[in-house]
């Protein structure tokens, strides 16, 4: 008898036959012998719903105000699914973020989880009760409010109470079978990895692998929370996420998984002294407006002009503030120009045995080189390389190194309609 | 500079346009110096359709998840008009039945209010803000859990708030401009009420008159809270319901209203023994089945058969188990048969003038008379006379009342679509 924790994204709760479905799931897991707790994000479309009628009502709502509108969406779909339990002859009782002690910030509409005091959710549990829990939402530790946790909220909030209650495994479901080493709607022969440790699994979402939010990941790999990635209409055994790379026999770790980003953009500033202090003065202006950039490249100073150029990516939908902001200091830090270019995608190889194999980066090269894909700036990490290409290469450049690297299978991936958060 | 407590029902906040016309009549109120705390229903049809997803759900969803689900309409409307407010440069912050401090008991569905301690909502008017509340709900005090009011329950939210407040006024708009002295689809000439008194509501809300619950007028009445009873379309002055009828002139005092009741039906038992303890039985039988009765008669005892009947009213929704119920006590209790009637109507004059002005009983039934109308069963209060009537007849007969007491206006009554609860 273990203690189980399932998350179910909207698209597994969209429709009240759906959540019939998933309720049947979890008596089911019930009905095996474990404790079950469940998070359930809101069903289908609710949020959008929800967030266009706030803009029929307020041009720019206050956040307070968004949270307390945004988490009924999750009160509804843990009370229907709890019903379902119920009319199945199970017993359930929902509680909301509060309720199950999920203490936040105050940061509304992005909060970042304090402490979980699940009193209540234990108790429930002791009375033989499946516990349903708000997903995406807790309470503010100051004022009591009802905060939310910003995107994937409900995967953390899982992975959180998984933590808390020491539970056995988190299992996220979601609509596809599982992490694969490639995205099976680029890669037709990617294949579901059974296995991929704490650090891999960070890597390919902070990459742009979208099946787990990077956040969910952290925490599990903080508290050492075993995550189990599955697909909800399916029995596949899915993927498990946990370990350490350290963990995972050598002659098994080589390589993980390729993962590709399109939300990115490239901010290129031209003709910049070379001089230290000159690079600070630029990402210092670009994070006090609390813009996250991801690569950065600085070119060889041209000897003959002694300026230099500094190259870095952000997200596309920053990417105007950070022109203009850039531009508004031209004088002040004294370059020639700023370029922006939107049109460019990133593809990233990830794994633990990279670094025990020499000639990945050779090959890497190679590879992109012969699908006649230019790479336009390398970065790595010890178990990451990721290149920046044209975003209309980026597809070849996915089925290139995922071949280059032997990583298809023979298992044909099913890919779902809906995402699932 | 007052403290007003302000309710709008469903109808009135059932699109994003409508919310911000409430936001602007809230803030207005706000404007002109006032501490405004506000009570808002679910937009429109919201319950109905949470109700009908339950129902695809489960035939029979457990109460306390029922609950969860229902609260969540409320939240969403007062969060939406704490964004419209905000929209218009006033600074407004929405609260939970629980946040709010609304106790209640544990009967999920239909908690009664226990206490309310509105710490919360005193340091957010003391801080200057617009405080709105969600209505229909609160949280039991013994399991923490989410309750609903039943019924008008917003009403009560607001009345039970105004009192814990020590309020200036509640405010109730909905879609009629007021009580008035006949409901003005039935009698075109119906006239609005400046002011009723508490008993005279309680017993025109107790006949069927559903501009307010009854249960909100009987807590109006204990903590002496004085309601304005208003239409959320308009600026008419509307009705205010307060004092005791003691405290009205005699001269004014004559007669307040003509209410119409078409929920009930009629039940008589027939062949009863006329011997002390058999109507007891009856009504211990349908008491425990937790079946509201309202009109009894028990007829003269026939001399020859020592036999007498008895005929009571109730609720047509509890009809059908009464029936059964006493069927199946018919041997035990002793009598010939179970009748059974819902083609009925009550139709009922109220006015605290009643007891000092001899002759109200004689024209009440005169009236009907002359408009053909047959009266089934009497039953009168200090300040009431109920009849009986068939439900095909009690249009005319509430007509001929408000006539033969000469209670029309000139101004003529104006009726708005919805229901507003």
């Amino acid at each position: 008898m273990a203690l189980v924790v399932q998350k179910y994204g909207g698209s597994s709760v969209a429709t009240a036959e759906r959540i019939r479905r998933v309720a049947e799931r979890i008596v089911e897991t019930k009905k095996q012998g474990h404790d079950v707790v469940v998070v359930c994000s809101a069903m289908g479309d609710t949020t959008d719903e929800l967030l266009d009628l706030a803009q029929q009502v307020a041009p720019s709502p206050p956040a307070r105000e968004m949270d307390m509108l945004l988490t009924s969406g999750e009160r509804i779909s843990n009370a229907l699914v709890a019903m379902a339990i119920h009319s199945l002859g199970a017993e359930a009782r929902s509680f909301t973020g509060s309720q199950a002690g999920v203490i936040t910030t105050g940061a509304h509409g992005n909060a970042k989880i304090i402490d979980v005091t699940p009193s209540r959710l234990r108790s429930a549990l002791d009375e033989g009760l499946v516990v349903l829990v708000a997903g995406f939402q807790g309470v503010s530790q100051d004022s009591k409010d009802v905060t939310t946790l910003g995107r994937g909220g409900s995967d953390t909030t899982a992975v959180a109470l998984a933590a808390a209650l020491d539970a056995d495994v988190c299992e996220i479901y979601t609509d596809v079978d599982g992490v694969f080493t490639a995205d099976p709607r680029i890669v037709p022969d990617a294949q579901r990895l059974d296995q991929v440790s704490y650090e891999e699994m960070l890597e390919l979402a902070a990459c742009g692998a979208k099946v787990l939010m990077l956040r969910c990941v952290e925490y599990a790999r903080r508290y050492n929370v075993p995550v189990h990635v599955r697909s909800s209409y399916t029995d596949k055994q899915g993927t498990y996420v946990y370990g350490s790379m350290e963990d995972i026999p050598l002659e098994q770790a080589i390589l993980t998984g390729v993962a590709h980003d399109r939300s990115e953009a490239k901010v290129t500033v031209v003709g910049l002294p070379d001089v230290p202090g000159y690079a600070a003065k630029i990402f210092r202006a670009v994070a006090d407006a609390e813009i996250n950039i991801d690569m950065v490249l600085q070119n060889i100073s041209k000897i003959d002009t002694g300026k230099t150029d500094i190259t870095f990516t952000l997200p596309k939908s920053d990417g105007s503030r950070a022109v203009e902001l850039l531009t508004r200091h031209q004088d002040e830090i004294g370059f020639a120009q700023v370029l922006y270019d939107d049109h460019i995608g990133k593809v990233s190889l990830v794994g633990a045995g990279m670094k025990s194999h020499p000639g990945v980066t050779a090959t890497f090269c190679e590879a992109l080189a012969e699908a006649g894909v230019n790479i336009d700036l390398i970065s790595t990490s010890e178990i990451r390389i990721s290149v920046l290409v044209r975003d209309s290469e980026l597809d070849e450049a996915v089925q290139a190194l995922h071949k280059a690297f032997d990583l298809g299978g023979d298992e044909v991936a099913v890919v779902h309609a809906g995402t699932g958060r």
